[in-house]
């Protein structure tokens, strides 16, 4: 392992899945957790020159003034995950990082998320220029302060309404005027990501915001010589639908209908109960079937928010098919999942392989890392196990 | 495609799985269904030389006196499958294949499966040998009525009970012995495997039972120039864990324990009632998972005889795992198939497929085959994906 | 049994839950079938004096030119219900009825109602009036004609759009001028209600639409001596509901939340898939959890067109509790019903029961046939083992 | 409330739900919790002298020694149940409760039961006299040192196999003849019945084994004015099926087949997992829809040991049902519940209403507490509707 040292600056670092990491992180560097749920801790991996645990620092942005310590025991509490003795032994470690956590840019986010920032030092500024330009600056005192090595910057925060990129984000040039505009419509995600690329930091978008996912950052990535990720975290139900949909499309069955119903109660519920911001979400799950089997079933998605559910992210899917001789055949799936916990280390593991892609000089949106996401940057593949196939072919091809 | 004729030879011809690929092969003779449900009729085997299904003639054994008119009709009133006006329009097929059906062996099947034979002409024999000796007497009967390029035996009779083989397993000259002796014991399976290889005719087992898995029947399969695959078609709940437990394991989320519970109600159920023999099925259904994941999770399977649910074998899973701090989670599904529609095109293709392995000289038991067994002979490749990118790579082989 | 001569006037007649009534019919007249699912044959009822399937004969309104034999072919064909001996069976009468069908009327359908309509022949008028005197001429003719004890009305047509009230349907005389009025909104339920309460008729509404559920035909049904009963079937999740929420509430654990997502693909899909038809489903079928418990928990209804499902309408429910100690506990359910089939006997169960209590002079809505419907006239009570309860009270009540 | 001291006295007292019970009682007296869960709690019953928590003093039986922080801080850790502070704020009475358990008789339990215990200081007696002399000292012991102005013994403990009575249970006289017999097989469920009954204390069974279901402990409880209520706590699956099948009567729906498959992994799974102990569960567990509809339905449950499941007990129902038109339908339930959270409030209801039907002079076995048990001692109806209604009646009739 390297003496590197690795800042992660985490957008929306106090939510459930960057606490969860973080936690993870804390609990990994005082060996209180094995690696379950790390897919870069696989031996297929070892060789790589990956990040340990050790090497990380935490910084981060947030619109909500709060702690990890509040965060991780709020869903202690709530969702009734995590072992107190875990959580005590993982305290002075995220005391320590909280330190490092700034208050974050409400501009571009959209009402619904806008009402949710109660930290009064949340950065109210005049143009999208403005709000990247404080974004760097609490990047590079991170980065002087703690004598980084590399800082990767990770958006975990609420996700945005849908959006619908113009003309202006086609090339640098014109996306660099758009900046200076104050009539410019860019979401806070975009800015985060623009901030960090054009830093030369590596930028995991994990979320279905629009972040980097736009031709003018994919020139800056170049110009920059750094990477970028995303978009949207395959944890749970989409997971699923990229396992199984292979299935149907190599036993020639085709699938006639496929319903998924989703409910959850987190904060992240509150953000998609808002039917804008819920769109957004509903479209990344939902073109992944078609995309795998080659036709259109006819499909369904809703996501709900119940609170009584707290992060326990449930999903009912009913899928309709037919079979030889006109047969019409059902196959259902119940996945009970706790959200956070699927997407903390998920997080982890596409910052550890970003990093690395960085320092290997693969700029741009690698598509070796596509398995992470629900909507992969730098490729169209949707089928889980081809995706993986390509991460473990790519590591081989690295010599060890 | 040629104008080879093939024999098709169905052990337990009149049993649903073969009655309702027999029935298929009508209706795409007729073009009354498309190729849903057949893997040999997808996009990337288009270019190999598989027979169409004008290629077929079909004939077998049976120890139950029926026929397919009978055994259709039966399906459609009792599991609410297949179209009348599809019925009648494969009637004249149906009818002219039963005449080539003969009484098979019961020797060797075990005290379940022999109560079940009720035609007075099936065959009762002294010896291993007198019992090959009238099978081989029908093929070749077979073969020279209906002037056959190639004659295909394939297994899909009932479940044997589990059987442990001994040394007279392990060379031709030994096993050729046995067949003399009065007192070998020697599964009927075996008998009809050993009868179509000694031919140097292909044979598919579709069944869990012993057929030519022993390396006897390997050599034979040298020395007569002649192929073999097997065993039992992973048409269900099988083939949901060969897609599933992948996924945990390229996920690095540990199975704590896999719970699956089979109900159904056709023949076969009848017969895996006998605890015998459904332990061989318990047995092939099982080991998949701990194959796949690289441990041994707690692991149960169940498989009941519920009459009412005819051919519709319905399967709970209920898969506990573990992920990131040490969180225990749930995912389970409900599977509700109709078990011949299932089975009946694997049956097709594993025959098409096995008839084409021996035209182009692959002797033995080849493992690109392996995506349509539960118990894949010639390799321990389970996960699904795997298996079926090698046939895949199998067949961009072969020159178009 | 007596010789009375009932005539049933369905109202949707040939819509898919009245064709599977009207086919339950014949087949009982003919001995086909049992009485299974038909509540008004169970022994606690035999004493009573409701009439037999011999007793009945069928007209109605339709606004989609059909025949019986239509309907009850695409049911067979489409959802794979029926067995085509017991339709050759019934053929005879089917035919027969279907010569009583007339056009139905389209004022007041709503829009996408109106869409359907393909009968040239529907009634198009410029009145309410109008319209409520066409439809009694057609059920005075129907009695004259048939020479009839009995005519019930049952309407189990589309569903209408949610529809509020106002100061005209309070009495006889307003709704009476209203009748007269060119600009009153009154839904096609109505007027179909009034027309025949109003010939002394007795009413089914098996629909959540309005129907007679308003003061000034209550006071109508005393006018004329007869009895009304509704509103809408309740066939499955609903029924579910009334029956596991008691449940609930007796053990004292707290229902949090009650999600019920329902998928299915018929005709009704078709009407519900406008939102604003859907409305009034969804209204009906989630007041019933906080009737029964007593309280607010977080609640939700969805119902969703998705063709493939025909008319087997499928339904997962996810209820999470609270228990002692503060403890979260869950019950799934899914229910995998065909709606005709639930609906129909439940129509004629609802028929008879309603012939009898105006017989008995029990006009108005009487409350022990609540047990039948989602949202039951004349009571608040929910709790379906207490609705059950008081229709066999009622039985008992009545002399043998 | 009175000022009543009542003595509970528990066997297996430290089992998973005793302790929780206890646990339950000792946040009742701190207002640490509300009385969700709690039947006797609701408001049908407020009229009652039902004995309020802080009335009760706990004693018990154990064969393993433990304690109440270590049996619920195993059921917080393995199973994830219960706050850290509640737990926190009852500590001071579980401790002081535990000086009153003492070392139970392993006399008559059966290998698998007698296996696991732990506690040198276990009774090991020679006669089943011994043992109920015994237990009948440290019940006086306890009553004394206390002041208990009633005790009332509940039986917890693991399931013991099943049991075929003989002559010799039929009369007090014959079975006090058995009891000084070294030969006499008795089960140690029995000897702490008798033992309890015989002091003229109260007996609630909440298992299957046998207990005081025989005529002469019958004949003992009214020689001895005392009560007797069981047998096994209706908490889950079949709680579902007694809710379930009422409804499917009713609506005159034909369950053709009920397959109900359970798992779980606390401390009652390692004794069930034993074949012969597992066969009385079953069997109470069976009965039931029987019973209800009237007829036999092809029904199957299994109870399966799954280690990683803890004290989660899920169970799968397939309710397969015949309806109209001899249409086949299906009803499927997953109840995922915490065994001891779901037991151990019906345990403190079952002692409360025992307690109270004492003081009241109703000896024997009240049939009106059939609501809280799978196989009721007193009567044979399972309908948990009618069992609840005849409980409020009971209430009702109870002057205020």
């Amino acid at each position: 392992m390297s003496n590197r040292r690795i800042g992660l600056w985490l957008v929306g670092a106090w939510g459930g899945v960057c606490s969860t990491a973080v936690l993870g992180l804390a609990a990994l560097r005082k060996n209180l957790i094995d690696s379950v749920g790390l897919v870069s801790e696989k031996p297929e991996f070892a060789h790589l020159d990956l990040d340990g645990a050790d090497s990380f620092v935490i910084g981060g942005h947030d619109i909500r003034k709060s702690s990890y310590w509040q965060s991780v025991s709020e869903l202690h509490q709530r969702a009734n995950i995590f072992d107190e003795r875990l959580l005590e032994g993982c305290k002075a470690d995220l005391d320590e990082w909280d330190k490092n956590i700034r208050p974050g840019t409400i501009y571009g986010s959209g009402p619904t998320i806008s009402k949710l920032a109660d930290w009064s030092d949340v950065q109210r500024v005049d143009t999208p220029r403005a709000a990247v330009q404080r974004i760097q600056q609490d990047l590079k005192d991170f980065q002087a302060r703690h004598k980084l090595d590399q800082v990767i910057v990770a958006n975990a925060s609420s996700t945005e309404p849908p959006f619908q990129i113009d003309d202006s984000y086609s090339t640098i040039a014109k996306f660099e005027a758009a900046l200076d505009n104050k009539e410019s419509r860019i979401p806070a995600s975009t800015l985060y990501a623009w901030a960090s690329l054009d830093l030369g930091m590596p930028h995991v978008n994990f979320t279905p915001s629009l972040g980097a996912s736009f031709p003018a950052a994919m020139e800056l990535c170049q110009k920059r010589k750094t990477t970028t990720t995303g978009k949207d975290g395959k944890t749970g139900e989409t997971l699923m639908k990229t396992v199984l949909a292979p299935m149907f499309k190599h036993r020639n069955l085709q699938v006639l209908s496929w319903v998924g119903h989703n409910i959850f109660g987190n904060r992240d519920g509150v953000v998609l109960d808002d039917p804008v911001n819920k769109a957004s979400k509903v479209q990344t799950k939902d073109q992944v079937i078609s995309s795998i089997v080659g036709y259109k079933p006819n499909t369904l998605v809703t996501i709900e928010y119940i609170p009584s559910m707290d992060d326990w992210k449930t999903a009912w899917n009913h899928i309709h098919y037919r079979g030889f001789l006109n047969t019409k055949m059902i196959l259902q799936f119940i996945w009970q999942g706790c959200d956070s916990i699927l997407a903390a280390p998920l997080l982890l593991d596409s910052v550890r392989f970003t990093a690395l892609c960085q320092r290997r000089d693969e700029y741009g949106a690698p598509r070796q890392l596509a398995c992470f996401f629900k909507s992969p940057m730098g490729t169209d593949e949707h089928d889980f196990f081809v995706q993986y196939a390509e991460l473990v072919q790519y590591a081989r091809a690295i010599k060890k």
